[in-house]
């Protein structure tokens, strides 16, 4: 899977608003990044009145715009997809997705700090916090840097979560819950799929690979 | 892959509201059902100044935005993603993609044709036309349903659909391109992988199974 990392901090301190530096610098650097917010109080992307909008409501439980230059989804889940789905599902072709929020996930976290906001950081290491955006003075055993520091920032996200893409990751899932597996057990299975698949007509060596089984409704 | 219907017509006829009584009646049979549009002028289904909007225009080339109770998610895609390339990535659950739109795609097609609109019926037989929902009358070697037969369209698509579910299907992509397989290629595959995975602890036979693999970027 792709690395993720969660952009937190208290409502107000400036999260959106670093991100739009942020991930252009990334993108600057070749990386292809996505983004993700959490949303706690729901949300209602699509357009009263609009087609889409109707097909949902005749009981669509997932619908889909395409265009030649996007596509768009909204799926109706029941209950929070975790993280790690999504970002499978939904990211299958960046390098990077960074979220804004979803401070409970354990995912590394940079935190935006602003001591007029909040008294202290909200993360600490028990929430796999790696590094802080401040511009106060704060004590938080991981490095900090300003908020003009977007360079600073980017460096640090490639040089701990982009430099070791070459391992190949794996992520399996049985109706959509995800298969726990060790890294030999991952090693011998994309050995296998890879062996299985190389000798067809139309192979050429991927940067990634995607097979979606449906099995009969009887077995 | 799930099997594709699209719905087409003329501007005007009446896709979107027949699809409001259709869907419900596919659904209330326990189908769970997926729409998608074709929006060929281009659309924004997201608000300018709403964070995503802003993480997008930063150059994010996917957003999502998750909740309790639904996952949006906004792509671009540069080019056209092909119609069995959208199913397989966003329609992993659902038992049938019903599609407003998509006449020039290859899948099997129900036109909704009122002679007020057009003189006669936009697809035939070289479209994979398969029914006509039509008050008019119409010749066109298909079955004909009216309006008002939601129930009868409903039981046509289920009869010819729905009723073959109980073959495994697979869909295989590398960098999101389909690799075409035949039968026995598509069985051994299934096989391969499904002897993997089942000796691994927590596997139950599930109705779907999804393998994403990202390569080393050296592969």
């Amino acid at each position: 899977m792709l690395p993720i990392i969660s952009m937190v901090g208290a409502s107000g301190s400036g999260k959106t608003t670093f991100l739009e530096k942020l991930i252009p610098e990334l993108a600057g650097r070749g990386y292809s990044v996505g983004a993700m917010k959490h949303d706690v109080h729901g949300f209602d992307m699509d357009r009263e009145g609009k087609d889409t909008w109707r097909l949902k409501r005749a009981g669509a439980g997932t619908i889909a715009i395409s265009s030649p230059a996007r596509v768009a989804s909204i799926r109706e889940t029941g209950s929070e997809l975790p993280l790690e789905e999504v970002a499978a599902r939904y990211f299958w072709t960046e390098d990077i997705l960074i979220t804004e929020g979803f401070k409970s996930a354990h995912f590394p976290k940079i935190e935006i700090f602003r001591s007029a906001v909040e008294p202290k950081p909200i993360c600490g290491p028990e929430n796999n916090l790696s590094a802080i955006v401040s511009d106060d003075p704060v004590e938080a055993g991981v490095p900090v840097f300003s908020f003009s520091d977007v360079r600073g920032v980017a460096d640090f996200i490639e040089n701990r979560y982009l430099k070791d893409r070459k391992k190949p990751s794996v992520l399996v899932q049985l109706d959509g819950k995800q298969l726990p597996m060790k890294d030999f057990v991952r090693d011998f299975l994309v050995g296998g799929i890879i062996g299985m698949l190389s000798s067809l007509r139309g192979w050429k060596t991927p940067g990634t690979i995607s097979i979606h089984i449906r099995l009969g409704k009887e077995n």
